[in-house]
């Protein structure tokens, strides 16, 4: 993939082996830089290596040259060993191991993604093997791995981790095929999608799934109350336990590693969002409110959450508490209503874990910057440091059209106070539904929000990048400033584009304006 | 102009006089809202008016559709008669009429465009025209008004106000000619500019900028320097004070309203640079840097800062105190270059100030979200609380091509803590001159930074307009929430693109995965 564009020309997909277990492959890219030349007072050039920087790579095998992608055969099954080795064991997930003081493949996998430019450069780093298995048993962070999903590179969502992002896909009726579902999966693990949310609605639901699993590197969550109310034709009234179970039990088969579940929806506060501006906004939400209104009786999800725990806890596949009482604008941030649903949540995880279910807690939606700290505090002291997964936020409501802006503001912001996972958003949220440009924008606009919260918070080596660019900057290393970038394609396309050509200015500035330039050249001057 | 448009079918242009002055007909543009209509249970329809809403508008007569352009008489004299009629004073700068205890009709202008919502929807304002004159005579906001460029409509600068953004523009020899720079002014203005920088340099720099002021409805500021430095020939060492003072003389005579002077720069200070990543990055800073060293002297602009007070006080051409050590890098950011200079910059503010001059200071450029508090705390003490005015910053440097991406957050950010004005980036910060789409999308993105930082602040009455798009969203009313957005021909646009059409819900969910359409059936309940 990326190899045949000279936008990638200096990456190359490098692999590090595991410590504990040899059989771990974590793949990266490696990118090789050229060298410093700097030229002193008498013009003699001067040269000094720069070394290789390693970036997160989410693109699974697709960016591996050697690799000869078949849609139909899937990826390969890189988890498969691990999970068969330990088939046998009652309590199968990894909190589970972890509780049990298991450090399994799958955390040392998250600890050598976490890390990767650390050895190298002799960064310390806090995240060892133990500390991944520590911070999952206490629940405070989250490996989505379900066994029937070994297709999938293990990662890890947590607020002592890097910040991850989570992209939406889904099919419509009316707009996309499966074939283009699963380019859009491995379009937005190119850009650097953590995890991949299917919102499929409408027909083929099963179908489209299973491709995009099966061809997935990375964890795949749903939103099982979409295809439920399929099966009952669109009536929210006619959902039932049973219908919902059912669901669970087939998504969770095929390999889901994590579900949206609105169970944080109790009869007795649906009526707190009457007061609102904008109401319900959640789908699932609005879709569990009315059947509780309708039937006048909690919902089938809170009273079967037990169940529901019992079913996911056999296939390790994680619960996502939904917040169907999310505020759907700057008006409603931090009303009762969403904070009551945050409460009850709080309640369930502690559920949740009893029964060794990984869980995380989704996050609004819409807040002005200044009431986004409540957010996280709030939801730190109730949800018991389970990590929050939030929509943005978005901090205005003016600019339909720029909402990948307005979000990436907020989600930058609740990141860096302690936000493990960010659900992404495109800048056609609000108005239609993304195109593949569209999410390549949302993609890289999140993983400057994730990045910025991880400068912020002081993650270890997250500013090598920022550094080695910087310095490829300042040196007129133009290529290996696009080599290091985000989105490299869109770098070079626009230096290109300018007529600019390597060298020590360019033709935004010129010779006796640029700055850099000038600032080589006082180098020189003796003092 | 934006008339022509179905996307600005429902804005008007309006004028609100003033009070205290009877001939101030503030320019806004007013948004006519169709009623929401609400079906109860029986289907039986309820109409209620929605009020209009009222926007703070930069585009001077373009948007009125009874103004005729002719670029080469330039734009009406709104301020013409108020400067006649003070002609004689012998302080003529805002600040030393403010000091005087006297309101001038600049000062009730902005009193009135600050609050366009406020006495329709008796929301209590902090602004009077009381206050705009207090706040001017401590120092705490600028309105950068020069009696030669009476074009121009008043806007005021300072933390207690909107958030103001700032637009860039500049001639290069290869790729852009006068016509284009008096049009993208025009745009920049469109979008929501509050100020215009005319950063050209090369040819026909006095021309380029005669066109442009006198076309130019909001503030235009200058880098003095440039054009010095092109009168001898783009060598910075043959700099000198007579060539910089002429410059100045010829410019304020022009019109321009603010000067960005890099008069910070210390001899003792520049070689704090060499410790740095990225050296200097400012293309002011870099050539004062170099002047100081090569003649083993104080700067000229430090030395003659009380000379150039003298001469800017004559025409109250505000100053932009240039922070030429601004960092360029993350890695840079808050070093010891950086704020020895801001020190500096403390002290020329005071010295402003006792000449009655008008000044700001500038500020970064690169820096982490969690350093940028102390930017501003630091800026508030050393430099008296005078307005900060801040390039981004950006919070991370591996997203070229989404600079306006990661300038925004950081610009959100420092703007809730109380920078008063923000220097926008377009994506193509770092690699080329921006184009038209380019500067759109810097503007939209940074009147998204100044509203959120309006809204965290609690500005009277910036979220009115949210609750009316938001409302509007949730009434499915799509035409008045396109209308009220920033960007009303993009939101169209997308809405369009997608097939929609107006209704009850919309393609992307549709009808029984829409929780708008679910909230209003639930409304409609019994209990």
């Amino acid at each position: 993939m990326p190899n045949d564009n000279k936008a990638y020309a200096k990456r190359e997909k490098f692999y590090m082996n595991g410590k504990l277990f040899p059989d771990i492959k974590v793949g990266m890219t490696k990118v090789n830089l050229t060298p410093t030349v700097t030229k002193d007072e008498h013009g003699v050039p001067h040269t000094e290596p720069n070394a290789p920087i390693y970036i997160y790579d989410t693109s699974g095998p697709y960016s591996d040259p050697d690799f000869v992608h078949d849609p139909k055969k899937g990826l390969p099954k890189v988890r498969e060993a691990w999970i068969e080795r330990r088939k046998n064991d009652g309590q199968i997930t990894q909190m589970a191991y972890a509780k049990a003081g298991i450090i399994t493949p799958e955390m040392e996998y998250v600890s050598i993604r976490e890390n990767m430019n650390c050895e190298a450069l002799g960064i310390e780093s806090h995240i060892t093997p133990e500390f991944v298995r520590d911070e999952i048993a206490r629940g405070r962070a989250v490996l989505p791995a379900n066994i029937n999903h070994p297709e999938s590179e293990p990662m890890i969502i947590g607020r002592n981790f890097l910040v991850k992002i989570n992209t939406n896909i889904g099919n419509s009726a009316t707009s996309s095929s499966i074939d283009e579902e699963v380019e859009k999966a491995v379009w937005s693990c190119k850009w650097g999608g953590d995890t991949l949310m299917d919102l499929s609605t409408g027909n083929n639901i099963h179908e489209t799934r299973e491709w995009i699993i099966r061809n997935c590197p990375v964890p795949v969550g749903t939103v099982p109350i979409y295809q439920a109310l399929e099966k009952v034709g669109g009536r929210a009234e006619k959902l039932s336990w049973e219908i919902y179970r059912d669901t669970l039990i087939e998504q969770c088969e095929q390999g889901v590693d994590y579900f949206t579940i609105h169970a944080g929806i109790r009869l007795h506060n649906v009526h707190l969002a009457d007061k609102r501006l904008c109401g319900i906004v959640s789908r699932g939400g609005s879709i569990m409110s009315k059947w509780c209104l309708v039937h006048n009786k909690e919902s089938f999800l809170y009273e079967h959450f037990d169940d529901i725990c019992d079913i996911v806890a056999k296939y390790d596949t994680a619960l996502s508490l939904g917040d169907g009482l999310r505020p759907g604008c700057i008006a409603d941030a931090n009303d009762e209503a969403q904070f009551a649903e945050l409460d009850t949540m709080g309640e369930l995880v502690g559920r949740a874990w009893e029964k060794n279910v990984q869980a995380f807690i989704e996050g609004p939606g819409h807040v002005p910057l200044h009431k986004i700290k409540e957010n996280m505090e709030r939801q730190l002291v109730k949800c018991h440091e389970a990590p929050f997964y939030t929509l943005g936020p978005v901090v205005t409501d003016i600019a339909p059209g720029y909402d990948h802006i307005t979000s990436a503001i907020g989600a930058a912001q609740i990141a860096w106070l302690g936000t493990a996972m960010l659900c992404y958003v495109t800048p056609k949220e609000h108005l239609a539904l993304p195109n593949k440009e569209d999410v390549r924008t949302g993609v890289v606009s999140y993983k400057i929000a994730a990045h910025a919260a991880d400068l912020a918070k002081g993650h270890p080596g997250a500013m090598v990048r920022d550094n080695a660019l910087s310095k490829a900057r300042f040196d007129f290393r133009w290529r290996d400033q696009f080599h290091l970038s985000l989105d490299p394609e869109l770098s070079l396309q626009y230096f290109e584009e300018a007529g600019h050509t390597d060298g020590e200015y360019c033709t935004m500035c010129g010779p006796n304006f640029c700055a850099a330039k000038l600032t080589h050249d006082l180098r020189k001057i003796k003092r």
